[in-house]
C-alpha cells in the first residue's frame, strides 16, 4: 500500500521555529505538549503494528520445549512454559497485537498447582494423551487436536496423567495478558487450598453442552463466556466436513467455523474467539485482511499462508501470527487430503469496540504477488 | 386448590339493584359497561384455562388417519390433516391454549403444494420412513423422532418419497395458528408457481448447523428463528443419554433439553419452544406447574402422566396436553428401558410477554393425590 | 380490498359427501376433526379482526361516569370504571382487539384498596387536579394529559386528593387483561395489609429518571418495565414541539414520540406502549395500517381519523380504536391550533412475537375514499 | 497496600543458573522465552498502573492555551491542541491508561477543516459563548459546560462564530486514540470537500432526542453510539438537582449521572462513558476504586479529591486523572454551593470486556489517610 501524504490540508504540518521549540518546552514543564508535533503518528491513515508476521517451526521448537521438563520444577515454574514472543513486543510478552501464545509441557504423572487471574486462556492441545484440566472444580480430559477454554477468573490447574515415561503433553497456551495489562485490569490469586477438589463426573461440561444445538431446560448459567468448556476435535473435524458438503465456504478461508457459547451463539470468551478451518485438497485461498490478531496452528496437513507478501510454510504444529490489518491467504500443500488450521483471535474485542472491518484484495484476483 | 373468596374488601361486591340496573342498561346503550360487574370474572386469582387436559391414544387415531389418504386428495385438502380439539376450543381449533396439533399423512409418491403464513409450524414424525420437506427453498428428509421447523412466513411444502405401497408419512403437525389469530394477525399465501426449486444439497440445515457448538463464521443469518430446521433423532438422544451422565436432570421432568436455535441459544422460534425428555427405568417425576400450554406426545417407551390429580397413560405416538397451570408429573413404566417425551409450548411468548412463572407442588413428597 | 378466492390449488376445497360426513362424525368422537373443513376460516388471507373500528364521545361518556360517584362506594367496587367495550368482545371485555380501557372516577378525599395482578395498567388523566397513585410504593401524583404506568405485578392503589367539592378526577385506564385471560396466564392479590405504606418522597421517580437522557449511576433496576413511572404533560409536549423544529415527522401520524424506558429505549412495558403525537395546524395525515390493536384519545384539539373508510370525529376526551390491519389516517380541524392524540398499543407483543407488519396505503394519494 | 510474597507455591520462582541462562539464549534464537522468567511481572496480584494520578490548573495552562492562537494556524495544526500527557506515557500520547485530553482553542469566526478517525471523541467546553461543530452534517451549537460526543468514523468539523475579539473558545478533548492505537485498529480520512455541507435545522439532534424519556416512532437509528450527541448543561444540572430531592446518591460520588444513548440507556459510546456528578453544600464522599481510567474535570466550584492518600485541590476547569485501581474520595470545599464534576472513562470498554471491578474502601471509616 503506497502511503498518504502528510503535507496537505487536514493533516498536522506546522514546520518547528525557535519560538514554537521554546513554547513546547514550556509546555512540557507542565506536563503537557502541543498536539500538532505528534498528530500524524498518533493518527495514522490505517493500522502500523508493531507486531510483525512471524512463523514458529514446531520442530525447531518441540526439543527445547520437552528440554525444560529437565530444567525447572512445575512447583519452581508455576507453568512450564515456552513462550512465543513477537521481536518487537518482548516487553509486554505479546506474541502478536496484544494476544500471547506458548507451549506449554507436562511430564506423565505431574501436575501443576491451581490459580486463576483476570486474563482469559485457552489450550489446543498438540501432543500426548494424559492431558487433563480442572476447571472451576470441573475436570476435562482432552486430547491433540481438541480445544479448551479457562475463562478470565475460573480457577484452574492442569496435568498430564498419562503413564508412559515418553508420554510428555505439550499443549498450546494462548492468553489475553497483554490486552488485560494494556487496560491496567489484572488480578491473579493462588487457590487457597493450592489444588481444587474435582465437582462431579469428567468432561461433564462437554456431556452437558456438547450437542450445543440442544440447551438443558432450567440451566442457570449467566456467565459471560460459554458453558461448555472443551471441544474434542472429532466432532468439530465432522462439523468441517458436513459444512463442506453443503457449502463452498469463505473465499478467504475455506470451510471454517468459530467455536461458540451455545447459551448465546457468540465467541466462547468475550475477549478471544478461536477457530478451526479446513483447506480442501488443492484449495488456494484469496487474501484480505481484517482489523484484528490472529494466531494460527497447523493442525492437520500442510501448506503455506502468504502475510502481507511474504510466504510461510507450514506443518503441523507450526504456529504463525497474522498482525491486525495485514493482508493473508491460505494454501492446502496437498492435493488429495485436506488441511486444518486452528486459530484464535481478539476479534471479539474488535467488535464490542466497534473497531473490526474487513477488506479483500481487490487486485490480481484476489492474490498477493509474493 | 381451594378457591379465595370474592367477598373481600379488594374485589368487587356490589349488589345489583334496579337503580343499577337501569343504570347499567343506559351505558350498554353507549357500548360501555360497568367494569365492577365482571370484574372478578375478567381478574381471577390464578389462570383457570378453558383447556381441559386430554390424552388422544395413537391407537385410536392411526386408522382414522390412514382413512383419510382414501377420502381427500392432498390437492383438494390443502394438507390431509386430522386435527386434535380440545373440547371447548373447537371454535378456535385449538388443542391446548392458543396452540394446535394434528396428525398429517402422506402416501408414498405425494407432495402437497407451497404456501406460507404466519403462523409458525413444527413437525414431528410418527412413522414412514420417505418424509421430507422443503423451507424456503431447502429441502429437508426427516424419518421417525426427527423434529423439524418451519418458521413463520417460510414458504413451505411437503412430501413422501417412500417407494412401498404401505409406506405413510404420518407427522405431527404443531401451530401457533390460534395465538396469531386471537393476535389479529395472520397472513397467507399460495406460492406463485405452487412448487419451489430446491436451492442447494439435501439437509444442508444440518450439515451447516448441526454441530451447534461449532458456527459458521461469517454466516448473515438475521432471521428470529433459528437456521436449523432439522433435529435428527440419533444425536438427540445421544445427547439425552450423554448428559444423564453428567446429571440427575429436573426433578419435575428428568433429563430435558430444548431444541436451540444455535446461533441465540434460544427457543427455535419466537413462539414455540419444543423439548425432548427422557425418564430413566423407574423414574417418577415431582410435580410442578407452569404458565403456558404443553402438547405432549409419546416418543419411546410408555408411561403415565398425572394432571391435576388424573391419571393418562401413555405410550409411542400418543398426544397429551396439559394446560395452563395445571399440575402435571411424569411417570416411566419400565424399569429396564428409558422412555422419551418430545413437547412442545408456548413458553417463548410467556416469556417475552413477562408472563412465565412456574411453582413446584409442596405437599405429598411432590406427589398429587390421584 | 377486494378478498382473494379460496377455489385454487393451494387451499382447502374438499367437497361435503355422505361418506365424508359419516367420517367427521367419527373424528368428532374422538375429539378431531378434519382439519381441511375449517382450514381456511383459520388461515385466512389476512387479518379479519372481530373487533370494528369505534367512538366513544366524551360528552356521552362523562355524566355516566360522574353518575358512578353516586351509585357505588370506591370500597364495593373496587375500581368505579366504566368500561368501553368492543361490540363483539363483550364476552373477553375488551375494547379493541386484546386491549381493554375505561373511565374511572374518583371523588375529592377518595382513595382505592390496593391490589396487584398479572396484567399492565396504564392511566391517562382526563380531568381533576388531585389524582395520586402509589406503584410498589412509590406514590405519584398526575393532573391533566400526564401518562403513567402500573407495570404488571406492581402493588398499586389510587386516591384524590383534590380538596373542592366538584374536583372529581376522571382517568383513563388502559390494561392488557384480554390478552392475559387469552393466554391463560392471570394472577391477582389483594394487599395484606389493605393500603400500601409511601416509600421516600412523592414523584420520585420522576425526580431520578425524568431526564431521560441521564441516567443515575450505580443503578440497580433490572425489572422488564420502565423505571419512570409518570410521563408529565408539559415537557412531553414541549418535546412534540422541539421536534417539529427539526423534522418533519412521519407522513401518517405527523409528529409522534413513544413514552420510553429510559434504561433500554423500548417500551415502557412488555405488552403494551403508548404514544402522544401532535397534528400540526391543518395537517392531514396519509392512510397507513399495521398489525395491532390501537386505542387513541382525543388529548387536545379536534380533527378527525378515517377508519377503514369511514370517518370518525374527535374533540378532546373523545376515545377512539383502530382495529388491526385497518386503514387509518388523521386530521387537526384547527388551521391554527395544533392537535394532540394519546394513544396505546399492543405493538411490542406484535413485535416480540415476529407479527409486526406495516403497509402505506398506496392509491389516490395514500387518502382513503370516504 | 502491602504487596503479597512471590515467594510462595503457586508464582513463578526458579533461581538463574548457567545452565538456565543458556537455555534462555537458546530460546531467544528462536524468538522465545521461558515464560517462568516474566510471569510475576506480567500476572501481577493487582493492577499496577504506569499512570501515575494527576492534577492540571487551568490557571496554568489557560494562558499557554491562548497563547497557541498568535502561533499555530488552524489549518497548519489541524486542530490547536495543548495535549496533557501522564509523565510515564508521552510515548503513547494518553493522559491517564489509554484515554487522553487536552485543551483545544478556537478564535472567533475560525473553523476547522472536517475529517475522520476510528477514535471516538468527547468536548466539554470551558469557556466562550460561539462554539459550533459539526458531526455527520448535523450542526450542534455548544456553549459552557455543555457535553457533546464525536462517535468513531463520524465526520466532524469545528468552529467558533463568536464575534468578540475576545471570545476565544477553548474546550477539552477527550479521545481514546491510546486505546485504538493499543489495539492496532487505527484509521484517518480527510473530508474529500475539505469542509461539511450543514444538513437540517441547528441543534437538531438534541431538539429530536433531547427528552430521552420520549423516542420518535419510527426512528431507524442503528449505530453503536447515541444518537443525541450534545447535551446541553441546564437540564443537566437540573436532572441532578432533581435526583438529589429523591436520592441520597452514591456514597462515592454523590448525586451521578451518565450522559446516557436514550434509545439503548447504555454509555454514549462504546468506548467511553461520560458524567455529570454533584458535590452537595459540604459533601465529603467515601474512598472507593474501580477497574479503568478516569479522567475528571471542575466543572462548577472548588474543592479537593484524595487519590491514593494524596490531596489534590481543585477549582473550576482544573483538570486531573485517576489510575485504574485508585482509591479516590471527593469532597466540596463549600459549605453554602453544590460543586460538579465532569467526567470520561473507558469503563465501557471494562465492562464489555469482563474487567469491571469496583471495591470500597473498608478502613478508616471509608477514609484515606492523606
Amino acid at each position: 500500500m503506497t502511503d498518504l501524504s502528510d503535507d496537505v490540508l487536514g493533516r498536522a504540518r506546522v514546520r518547528d521555529t525557535a519560538e514554537l521549540e521554546a513554547y513546547y518546552r514550556r509546555l512540557e514543564d507542565l506536563e503537557a505538549g502541543a498536539l500538532w508535533t505528534i498528530a500524524n503518528k498518533i493518527e495514522p491513515w490505517y493500522p502500523r503494528p508493531r507486531s510483525r508476521p512471524m512463523l514458529w517451526r514446531y520442530a525447531d521448537l518441540r526439543p527445547l520445549v520437552l528440554e525444560a521438563l529437565g530444567l525447572v520444577s512445575g512447583d519452581d515454574a508455576g507453568r512450564r512454559v515456552v513462550a512465543l514472543y513477537n521481536p518487537d513486543l518482548r516487553d509486554i510478552a505479546a506474541t502478536c497485537g496484544l494476544l500471547y501464545t506458548g507451549l506449554q509441557v507436562m511430564a506423565p504423572g505431574e501436575s501443576m498447582t491451581a490459580h486463576r487471574h483476570q486474563a482469559s486462556a485457552l489450550r489446543f492441545v498438540l501432543e500426548g494423551q494424559g492431558a487433563w484440566t480442572i476447571v472451576d472444580g470441573q475436570k476435562l480430559k482432552v486430547g491433540p487436536r481438541d480445544f479448551a477454554i479457562t475463562p478470565n477468573w475460573t480457577w484452574h490447574e492442569h496435568g498430564n496423567e498419562g503413564l508412559e515415561a515418553d508420554g510428555a503433553v505439550i499443549w498450546q497456551d494462548g492468553l489475553d495478558i497483554p490486552l488485560v495489562n494494556a487496560l491496567d485490569a489484572p488480578f491473579y490469586e493462588v487457590h487457597p487450598d493450592v489444588y481444587q477438589k474435582q465437582d462431579g463426573v469428567t468432561n461433564s461440561s462437554v456431556l452437558t453442552y456438547g450437542a450445543g444445538q440442544l440447551r438443558p431446560v432450567g440451566d442457570p448459567w449467566d456467565k459471560p463466556y460459554s458453558p461448555l468448556t472443551a471441544y474434542p476435535w472429532e466432532p468439530t473435524y465432522e462439523a468441517l466436513q458436513n459444512a463442506a458438503k453443503a457449502s463452498d465456504g469463505s473465499p478467504y478461508d475455506g470451510i471454517i467455523m468459530e467455536y461458540s457459547n451455545p447459551l448465546t451463539g457468540g465467541s466462547v470468551m468475550p475477549t478471544m474467539s478461536a477457530h478451526m478451518q479446513m483447506l480442501r485438497p488443492g484449495e488456494r485461498t484469496m487474501a484480505h485482511r481484517q482489523v484484528g490478531s490472529q494466531i494460527y496452528t497447523a493442525a492437520k496437513g500442510s501448506g503455506h499462508t502468504v502475510i502481507d507478501g511474504v510466504r510461510y510454510d507450514w506443518t503441523e504444529g507450526d504456529i504463525f501470527a497474522i498482525p491486525s490489518w495485514s493482508w493473508h491467504e491460505h494454501a492446502n500443500a496437498s492435493t488429495s487430503d485436506d488441511a486444518c488450521l486452528f486459530s484464535f483471535t481478539d476479534f471479539p474485542v474488535m467488535r464490542s469496540l466497534g473497531f473490526y472491518r474487513e477488506e479483500a484484495y481487490a487486485d490480481n484476483d484476489g492474490h498477493q504477488a509474493v
